[in-house]
C-alpha cells in the first residue's frame, strides 16, 4: 500500500501558548521544540514576534539547537489597513525573525473585515496580496492561515475563495484554512475543503479548534477530502477547548488511515513525548487522552479483563505499544482472578490461578475493597500486600511512635509539627520536623529519620497527593482514602492509605511508597 | 423549522463507573439520577444488577424519589451459552431490578462469539432472540446495545446483521449501534449506520467511546445517517478514553442541528449539571470541556479579547449564556456581575451594579477565588463574606487558639484530641475532645466549647465532608479545598475553607458552616 503523505504542522508554541494556565518561558520552548523535531514533526510555528517580544530570543537560540526534522515557522498577521507593507512594524518584526517558513493570518469572513478590521473587502485583498508577495519574494516559504474560513465561506462563499486566491496569486506555498471558532462540523469541514481543493492547487491544510468537539474529527475528515497539512498541538492544548489533538490524529492516521506522518518509527516515542510536553507546561497530563493518557489501555469491568487477557484486540482499537503506551488492568473485585493473578505472577512466578495462595490474596483484596481501598492506580501499594501475603516481605523499618501537632494561630506560616520514633534493626531513632500543615511536618519528619539508614531515599520525591472522603455521609468522622504519587527521577508509583484518619491514611501511604523505592532499588 | 426528535440515553451510572477512580455509593447515584432526570433526559441507564449487588438498593430507592422525564433502565448480558434464559442468574436479576426498561447486550462481531463467548454462531443468535422475548413478554420496553457492531459489521456484514434481525424478532423497541472499542472513524460510522436503517425498521441508537478522540463526532454523525437514540455520559466519563460525550452532544444537536434532546428551557442547565456530576463524582471537572467547561468562553490572546468585545460571535460559536457558561475574559477578569449582585441584594436590598460596595465585593471574590476558593455550590460562604465586607457581620465567638494532637498508635480507636480555646462576649471558654482523626476531634471540640452559648447547635449536624487537592503537584504542601455540608433538619447549606493545611481549611469551613446556623436562627 502507497501510504499518503500528510505534512504535520505543530503550533503548540504559538496557538498552545494562548491557553489558559499556560506561560512557557525561551527554555521551555526549546525543551519543547526539540521534543517535537524528536517525534519528527514537519514544521514547527514557534511564536509571533509582532507581538511578544520574548521570541525573538527564541528564534536565535533555536537556530542553534539542530533540528533535525522541522522547519521553523514565524506567525504574524497580514499588513495593517492602508500601511505599506515595507512599513508594517508586524511585518518587520516577521522579517527579522528570520525563520525558513512565515505563516500569515488573514481575514477570510467578510463580516471580520467589515466588523473587526473596519474596512473595505478589497482592501484585505490587498492586505493579504501584499503581505505574502513581501515574504515571498524574499525567499520564504509563506503558508497562509484563512481565519475563520469555514464560517467565512457559509457567509459569503465567493468573497472567502477570494482572499485564498489572492494568497495563491502573491506565492503563498500553501494555504490552511482554519475553523477560528470551533464550531464547525464534520460534513461542512468535508464538503467545503473539498470545493477548496478543486479550485485552489496548492497544498491544503485544515487547522481545528476543539469548542464543539469535534476538532480532531475535523482534522481527520479533511485529509479525506484531500488536505495534506493538518495543523494542530501536543495534547491539544489551546485557547478555549483547546486546539486539535496532534498525539490524536497523528496515530489516528498513521496507525489507522493509511498515511504517513511522522517517521514509522517514531511512533513509539508519542506517549512519552506527550507526557514531556505536559511535564515542561506544567499542566496535569491528561489521563484519559486517546492514545497516550495512563487510562486509555485501562481495563476494569470483569468482562472487558477476562476478554483482553483472551485475546487484546477484543476491547483494544490498537496495541497499546504501537503508540509507546501499555494496557493496565485495574486492580478491583470487578476485574477478576486473571487480572489478580498476573500481579501476583510478578512477585512469584510459581504460583497458578487454584494455588491456596491465589485465593487468599483474593480475599484479602476483596476485605481491604470493602475497607475502603481501591488498587486501581495503586498497584504498587497491592504489590505490597501481595509481598506480605506470600511472606516476600521485609519490613525496612517499624514504626514505635509518632505525634503530631497543629497550632493555631501559626507562626511564620508553619503550624505543624511531627515528632516520628523508629526502629530500623534494633537501632533506634528519634527526630522531629515541621511543615504545612499535618501530613507535610509528618513526610518530612519520617523522611528525616530514615535517611540515616537508607540515604537514597533523597533520590525520591511526592509528586501528587490526593484524598477522597469515602461514605462521606458520616462527615467529618467520614473514612478518607489518600493516594500519593511518587517519582525517582527513573520511576513514578502510586500508593495507597485508608482510615477515619487523614493522617493515618497519609501515613500507610507514605510507608508503602519509602518501602517500594527501597524494594525497587534492590531488586528484590 | 421542525426539529428532529433525538431521544437522549445517559449512562453515566452504569458505562459511566467503568470509569478509572469512579466509585459511586448508592447516595451518589440517587443524586445523579436526579440531577440528569430535572436536565431533561430520557432514559437513564442505572445499573447492572447480575454483577453489582449494590444497585439492587438502588433500583428500590430511585422508585421512591419521582422522576419527572426519565425511564430507568437496568443493563444486562444475554443469557449464559446453553443456559435455559429462565434459569439464567444474571437473567433474573435484571428481572427482579423491575424497571420499565431493560437493555440488554449482545455480541454482534462473530470473532468475539468464537473467542470469547467460545460457542457458535446459531447459539449467539439464539442468546440474544431468547433474552430478549424473555422481557418483551413481560411487558419491558427492551433495548438491544449491539456490542461491537462497526468492527463486527466490517469484519461480517451479514451476520452482523443477522444479530440486529433477532433482536428485532424478539420484540426489540429499539437498537442501538456501539462502537465499543472507540476505534471507528466517522466515515464508517456514517455510513454503516445509514445501511441498517434501511434494513431494520425500529428505532436505531449509537454508542460510542473516545479511544480515537472523536466520539462526539460520531455521535453527530450517526444522528445525521438517521439515528435518533444517542447514548452517552455526562461529562464523557467512562472505561478507558470514556464515552460518548453528552454534555457536548446535547447542544451539538440542539443549538446548532436543528434537533430536540431535552426540553428547551433546560439547555441553561447544562453547566451547572455538568459541573454537579463531577462534583459527586468527585473528579476535576473539566475546564477545558466544550460548552461546560471553565475555559469554553475563556478569552487571552489579546486581538481575542479585542474582537469579543467588539462583537462576541467573532471568537465564539455560541452564546454562552445558552448552556448556562458564561465569558471569561483572563486579561482583566470579568466575572459574572449579575449573578454576584443578586447574590449582594439577598443580604441588602439597596446595592446596585455601580455602588462602590459592589465592586469592593466583585474585587475580593477575585482575590478569593485566585487564592483557591470556589463558591459554586457552597455560597453560604459566599454570603458570609459578603456579610463581612458590607458590616453586616458580627462574629459570634473569637477563636483564642486550638492546638490538635495525633497520636500513633492509637488507643481504642481513637487518635486525636483537640484543645479548643473561644471567646464569646468576653467570657473565655478552654475545653478539649477526642476523635477519629484531628477534623473530627476539632469539630466535637469546638461544638462543645460553643454549646454553652449557642444550645441550638446542638440541633445541627455534618452530612457531607469533601476534600478537594489543588495544584497538587506540590504533593503533600498543596493547596487543599474543604467543602462541608451541614443540616439542622429543615435546611442543608455548604461552606468552604481553604488552606494549605487541611485542619485549616476544615476549621474555616466548620467555622462559616454553624455562623450561618446562628444567623439563620435570628434571621439577621
Amino acid at each position: 500500500m502507497v501510504l499518503k503523505k500528510v505534512v504535520i504542522y505543530d503550533t503548540t508554541l504559538r496557538d498552545g501558548a494562548q491557553a489558559q494556565g499556560i506561560s512557557f518561558t525561551v527554555e521551555d520552548k526549546l525543551k519543547i521544540a526539540k521534543a517535537v523535531d524528536d517525534l519528527g514533526i514537519s514544521y514547527i510555528e514557534a511564536g509571533n514576534p509582532g507581538s511578544n517580544p520574548k521570541d525573538i530570543e527564541f528564534f536565535e537560540r533555536v537556530k542553534e539547537i539542530g533540528l533535525k526534522h522541522a522547519k521553523i515557522s514565524a506567525f504574524g498577521s497580514t499588513r495593517r489597513v492602508n500601511v505599506p507593507v515595507e512599513e508594517d512594524s508586524n511585518v518587520l518584526s516577521l522579517l527579522a525573525a528570520d525563520t525558513p517558513v512565515v505563516t500569515i493570518f488573514g481575514k477570510s469572513w467578510d463580516f471580520h473585515v467589515d466588523a473587526i478590521l473596519k474596512t473595505t473587502l478589497e482592501e484585505n485583498l490587498k492586505m493579504i496580496y501584499d503581505t505574502i508577495s513581501f515574504f515571498a519574494n524574499r525567499g520564504r516559504e509563506v503558508i497562509f492561515d484563512a481565519e475563520h474560513f469555514f464560517d467565512g465561506y457559509k457567509a459569503n462563499p465567493a468573497y472567502a475563495m477570494e482572499t485564498l486566491k489572492a494568497a495563491c496569486d502573491a506565492g503563498a506555498a500553501g494555504i490552511c484554512l482554519c475553523d477560528t471558532n470551533g464550531g464547525t462540523f464534520p460534513d461542512e469541514i468535508f464538503k467545503i475543503t473539498s470545493g477548496v481543493i478543486e479550485e485552489i492547487k496548492v497544498p491544503i491544510g485544515i487547522h481545528c479548534h476543539n469548542d464543539n468537539g469535534m476538532a480532531v474529527a475535523n482534522s481527520i475528515v479533511a485529509v479525506q477530502a484531500g488536505a495534506t497539512h493538518v495543523q494542530g498541538t501536543i495534547n491539544g492544548i489551546g485557547e478555549r477547548c483547546g486546539n486539535a489533538n496532534l498525539c490524536t490524529i497523528i496515530p489516528n492516521l498513521q496507525v489507522k488511515a493509511g498515511c504517513e506522518c511522522i517517521p514509522g518509527d517514531k511512533m513509539k516515542e508519542l506517549t512519552s513525548i506527550a507526557r514531556f510536553v505536559s511535564e515542561v507546561a506544567n499542566i496535569i497530563h491528561d489521563e484519559r487522552a486517546p492514545y497516550v493518557g495512563g487510562c486509555a489501555f485501562a481495563h476494569k469491568g470483569g468482562m472487558h479483563v477476562d476478554a483482553v487477557y483472551k485475546t487484546s484486540i477484543s476491547f483494544e482499537h490498537i496495541d497499546p505499544e504501537m503508540v509507546g503506551n501499555k494496557r493496565r488492568i485495574l486492580m478491583s473485585e470487578v476485574s477478576g482472578r486473571s487480572a489478580i493473578l498476573k500481579k501476583i505472577n510478578e512477585v512469584d512466578s510459581s504460583i497458578t490461578k487454584d494455588s491456596p495462595e491465589a485465593k487468599h490474596i483474593i480475599n484479602k483484596l476483596k476485605e481491604l475493597e470493602h475497607q475502603g481501598y481501591q488498587y486501581e492506580g495503586a498497584e504498587t501499594s497491592f504489590e505490597i500486600v501481595i509481598r506480605k501475603l506470600l511472606g516476600k516481605y521485609k519490613p525496612f523499618f517499624n514504626l514505635n511512635e509518632f505525634k503530631v501537632i497543629v497550632n493555631e494561630p501559626s507562626v511564620e506560616g508553619v503550624n505543624s509539627s511531627a515528632m516520628v520514633k523508629i526502629r530500623v534493626e534494633g537501632q533506634v531513632e528519634i527526630t522531629a520536623a515541621e511543615g504545612c500543615g499535618p501530613v507535610n511536618a509528618l513526610d518530612n519528619a519520617l523522611r528525616k529519620a530514615l535517611e540515616r539508614f537508607y540515604p537514597e531515599i533523597r533520590e525520591m520525591k511526592l509528586t501528587d497527593y490526593k484524598v477522597r472522603v469515602l461514605d462521606s455521609e458520616a462527615a467529618t468522622a467520614a473514612k478518607v482514602r489518600v493516594l500519593i504519587e511518587s517519582t525517582d527521577g527513573k520511576d513514578v508509583w502510586t500508593t495507597v492509605g485508608v482510615s477515619t484518619d487523614i493522617i493515618e491514611a497519609s501515613w500507610k501511604a507514605l510507608v508503602d511508597s519509602i518501602e517500594y523505592k527501597l524494594i525497587k532499588d534492590r531488586s528484590l
